[in-house]
């Protein structure tokens, strides 16, 4: 199945200062590693690049070592007894062609056989976007059916995955923001959006009044800043708000977002703002499964995903979904295919 | 029982500008009412003055008319069939010695003859504050026994009651913040607080981080800004903040207070910020009377409150409530007891 001997891997070479740059990573070569005992050799298939890696650039990811990320990817030897050729697994060893896993360590697990799954999914509605959606809107916000729910940068890997999953909950009314025109287009012509603004086209308090005029129960917050203060004013008593991250944070450079300032109204109507980190809720996975996966098969939900073809673009993917050039989670499809 | 032919009530003449002048409050005299069918004459006991008031002063409260606050008082004559003479009742026709009011209609309740029980825990640790306090640690914050807890204003009204709550919840750590040395001194004496500093002794967050050197797992906040910043600092994951007002945006005439730099740590610790207002758990009286009562009945708990005397000192006792000049829960005792 090995279409090369050569591993290719892509190193940091510097830390970035504010948004970062193609010259700050290096592609690498190596021979093709042999597995050692309990070890397995794995050709990726798919990588995922994530709003989270900005941050590793910073002070996760080691300078001029293999980066680290989720990816999905087929066994092509093994010395792992939890593995056979032919396998596919998910696991961390993402930004390289090939990586040496071991089944159950470092995240590294088998994939089960969902027969008309497309692989793509474990990397979006099924991988970490999409249970930080399935765990915001249950485990958060305790979505009621028929409640009205707002989204922001809903045209990403978190957001698509929430209207999806919201949709199959039994949202009321659900709107997105989104930054381009296009985007919004495909909000509502494709993602099931019933309601979608581009946040370029004024102060998004006044856009989300516009797109939902009777207010929201409530919303996942992916931007923070003047994202969360319009939704803050949109909100009705007792609305609930899973903030899952602050993607403009991570383009800043560790400036924080501006707090908002009616952040009072907090108290005022009765809300909740709750942080949401996917990994304190990795048990939920069964559940997100035991939703989608029936779905998945025949074709009612398919993976919202943009993918770059290539290996050698992997950098261009991950710097193009830093400035939103994707809809929905953004994946690198690796030559080896 | 009557001790007067006098009733005498306070108006508002005009709306404060900043921090509120006794000169904006004028007390008034008439002969005293005579029930109309349905009604009852009630002389009042003990009022309630409290920060909200402050509110009212800038557009709830009606000009040149009395002033409505909670109050306790004694049925002097009654043509309410569900009033007797000698009854005390629970009202919200307060700011005056003596009101007309209909048992069951605009919160006006009977009494429940709790033998042994002080008058004024039904206007603090039985009252609002004592709801409020209760609502926030029982329904939001959801406090487990041994959770370290953070109390903000601690010797006031709402703070002195979530102490005593917390306590016979079986908090771990409770500490406290105030307004000077010598209510410090008395939260840890007197009010079962296990630390306490005085917020002008530096930087609130600095102060909570030697106070609680090992973090803590809820707060009930008061304040708002500097104190919600400090909350949030020390903080240990997965953490909740009963928002439960912001004092001092009362005396700032509508200023919001500063929102926290640190909001955004809300995501990265997984924080539960959440909103209360008692008047959306008015249900929750019951309980908070089963858990009390009969602590309150054989003096294992008493109401903390600084009673002020005489009604002419309503208005003294309320600017000194706003000046923070009260421990426990401002009263005013009238002069008709």
């Amino acid at each position: 199945m090995t279409t090369t001997r050569i591993a290719r891997a892509f190193h940091l070479t510097a830390r970035p200062t504010g948004f970062p740059t193609p010259d700050l990573f290096a592609l690498t070569e190596s021979p093709l590693p042999a597995p050692a005992p309990g070890q397995a050799l794995v050709e990726n298939l798919y990588l995922s690049v994530d709003p989270y890696h900005r941050e590793e650039m910073d002070e996760g990811w080691e300078l001029n070592a293999p980066l680290e990320g989720r990816a999905v990817g087929r066994v092509t030897a093994s010395r792992d007894p939890g593995l056979a050729e032919g396998d596919l697994v998910l696991h961390r060893r993402g930004w390289r062609t090939h990586a040496l896993v071991t089944a159950g360590t470092d995240g590294t697990r088998l994939l089960p056989s969902y027969e008309g799954v497309p692989l793509t999914a474990h990397l979006s509605i099924l991988g970490g976007t999409g249970l930080t959606a399935y765990v915001a809107l249950t485990r958060v916000l305790e979505l009621r059916p028929g409640q009205d729910l707002f989204v922001s940068a809903a045209a990403g890997g978190v957001g698509t995955a929430v209207g999806r999953i919201a949709r199959l909950l039994g949202a009321g009314r659900i709107v997105g923001s989104a930054g381009s025109a296009a985007k919004t287009a495909r909000l509502t012509s494709e993602l099931g959006f019933d309601a979608a603004f581009d946040y370029h086209d004024g102060p998004v308090g006044e856009l989300l009044a516009k797109a939902a005029p009777d207010g929201i129960d409530a919303a996942v917050d992916n931007v923070g800043g003047d994202h969360l203060e319009g939704t803050i004013a949109a909100m009705r008593e007792f609305g609930r708000i899973a903030w899952v991250g602050a993607i403009a944070q991570y383009h800043a450079a560790h400036r924080p977002p501006p707090a908002p300032r009616n952040l009072f109204d907090v108290v005022g109507k009765s809300l909740r703002l709750e942080g949401v980190l996917v990994r304190n809720h990795r048990d939920a996975q069964g559940e997100l499964e035991d939703l989608l996966v029936p779905r998945l098969r025949t074709g009612r939900i398919a993976p919202d995903v943009t993918v770059v073809d290539g290996f050698e673009r992997t950098v261009d993917g991950f710097l193009g979904m830093l400035r939103g050039e994707n809809t929905g989670k953004m994946l690198i499809r690796t030559a080896g295919r």
